[in-house]
């Protein structure tokens, strides 16, 4: 599977629109069982106040897995992503209300390498924080 | 795998004697992950109250799974159970402390089958409640 989006039609510089992932305890309930990080900060409001947190927070490796769907859906392809790191910088907050939380996630093409190639940089918001910084991606375009 | 229980030794009216299975809210999160069920009468306290329910309660299946365990860990093999029925006669109810809830399972083995098998019938409580009722099973002895 190729990337839909070609190499040759993006700049650098171009900004990638904002996408709005919403979160709801029952999203961080599944990621426990299936990451096996069962810490009942991720699920359990009166343990989370208990060690001096406002609420559920969600796991960071779920905050950054929206970063990487933020990524992959954009490029079209599942496996474009060739590397990516990024800081935790702030929690996401998970309410226990029908709203529960939002992860907004945009990015800009910093800058296009060789073999179409290009250096995507992530911001990921959550109420009033960004939660992830220095959040990079290499993509392979078509 | 056989059974370590041998059909010879056993006797029809002999008791099993009861083993407590303690249940943490973790155990319910798990089992929500391993068998899909994600509904949050296993996992919310406000929305399990707002149902009417005195608190979180156990999955009815993960009930029936501790009486199957009971009967596994005595026989000695985890394929004995040859059938395995119950029906749900009361909630087990989850607090959110260091106790959470414990299911006590006790059995008698009501009958001896041929091809060296028995019939065990199973008691379930929790606090003051049977929490199984008409749950029997047929095992496989050696």
């Amino acid at each position: 599977m190729a990337a839909t989006v070609k190499y040759d039609e993006v700049t650098a510089g171009q900004e990638i629109p904002a996408v709005e992932y919403p979160v709801h305890r029952v999203n961080l309930v599944m990621y426990a069982g299936a990451s096996g990080d069962f810490n009942p900060i991720h699920w359990n409001e009166r343990f989370a106040k208990s060690v001096g947190l406002p609420d559920v927070i969600a796991h960071g490796m779920f905050t950054m897995a929206q970063g990487g769907r933020f990524v992959t859906d954009w490029a079209g392809d599942p496996a474009a992503v060739v590397d990516y790191g990024v800081r935790f910088s702030s929690m996401v907050v998970v309410p226990d209300d029908d709203n529960g939380a939002v992860i907004t996630v945009s990015g800009v093409i910093e800058e296009k390498l060789e073999d179409k190639r290009v250096v995507v940089v992530l911001t990921a918001r959550s109420g009033d924080s960004r939660v992830l910084s220095k959040a990079r991606a290499v993509v392979q375009l078509s």
